[in-house]
């Protein structure tokens, strides 16, 4: 990928290659600006291409960043089968969920990253397209871990709670205590979290449980 | 209180009157317009007033701001006392403690100005001196839950858990459950994060506590 700024069959031979540029600059931005630093041209600086180009792969900055939400169910699926192959065990499938929330939230990138979706959420509130796609993202992982405890419980590892409740409850800790990290400093949030969670609900699914 | 935009001994009379006047105004601008809709001009609207009798008592907007914040410190004071004088029993207090979050957070003003708090704890990542108050009111709510909890274990109402690491569980999820509810729209999550809360952590916490 270059800096041309003409759009038009030459790019078509590499599509894939610039939308995954395209979407690591969105990323590296988000991180290092937030969400008011994510303009078209900061995009394409970062990218090392330009705003042309971008405009070829995505109309308006909107159908760039629903794209960049899209992904990551991408790499929830993905996640999520490596899981299933790596353990039958659904206490390690949990704590493995579990952690990466936490383990994640501890790098400084994952931090502001986790800031800037704050920022878009906030963004989002009025902006009903956005909502719906952060809202989908949002319950996907919440489905995912509420099907991970529905397992455990069906295989008799786990006691009889509400799956998505319980599920909702993990994970509204462990997104609480990132956004005190991200916005308070306080630096570990997070990981005391994952503490509590294991101590007080992790624990209580396994009482009773086998 | 009067639109006069002199400054001088006549207001001097009535300061604590146009103090209130001037905070309910912050308050429900941030409720309306939200964080960026926060300028002297339309708090001085908003109070019937001006902006240089605002001046007159807070020299900028980030000591009114300060100021603002700062409030929330004697209404968990008042909270708490109010609490401690209603009853002995350490599970309705901790109950009613839990109900305070999630209740207020039901009205549509409640979720504006939780709204607009976040919009201010991502403004106020990179400034030293905001990040300070709002850890501190933040602080100043986690602590008095735990002093509930630590009350109730003495007392042996309570099983021995650490209480600093359960209040900021369970204020973790229902902040996180706000959050959801003040930017995706899950309009339920903060009720049913305090069914959680109660089946996961109010209950254990009473399991052979008595």
């Amino acid at each position: 990928m270059n800096g041309s700024s003409t759009t038009g069959p030459a790019e078509e031979s590499e599509p894939t290659d610039a939308r995954e540029e395209i979407m690591a600059a969105t990323y590296h931005i988000l991180c290092e600006e937030g969400y008011a630093g994510l303009t078209m041209r900061a995009i394409a600086t970062e990218a090392g291409t330009s705003k042309s180009l971008i405009h070829y792969h995505y109309d308006t900055k909107d159908d760039l960043l629903l794209a960049f939400l899209e992904r990551f169910l991408d790499r929830l699926d993905r996640f999520l089968a490596e899981l299933q192959a790596e353990t039958d065990d659904h206490e390690a499938r949990l704590l493995a969920f579990v952690d990466r929330f936490v383990v994640e939230s501890d790098e400084a990138e994952r931090q502001s990253f986790w800031r800037a979706l704050l920022e878009l959420r906030l963004q989002a509130a009025h902006d009903e397209e956005f909502r719906e796609q952060l809202r989908a993202n949002n319950e996907a992982i919440r489905e995912a871990l509420a099907t991970i405890i529905a397992e455990g419980i069906d295989e008799g590892a786990f006691r009889a709670v509400d799956p998505r409740a319980t599920a909702d409850l993990i994970l509204d800790a462990l997104e609480g205590a990132r956004t005190r990290q991200a916005t308070l400093g306080t630096d570990d949030a997070p990981l005391a979290a994952r503490e509590s969670v294991h101590e007080h609900v992790v624990s209580t699914l396994l009482d009773s449980g086998r």
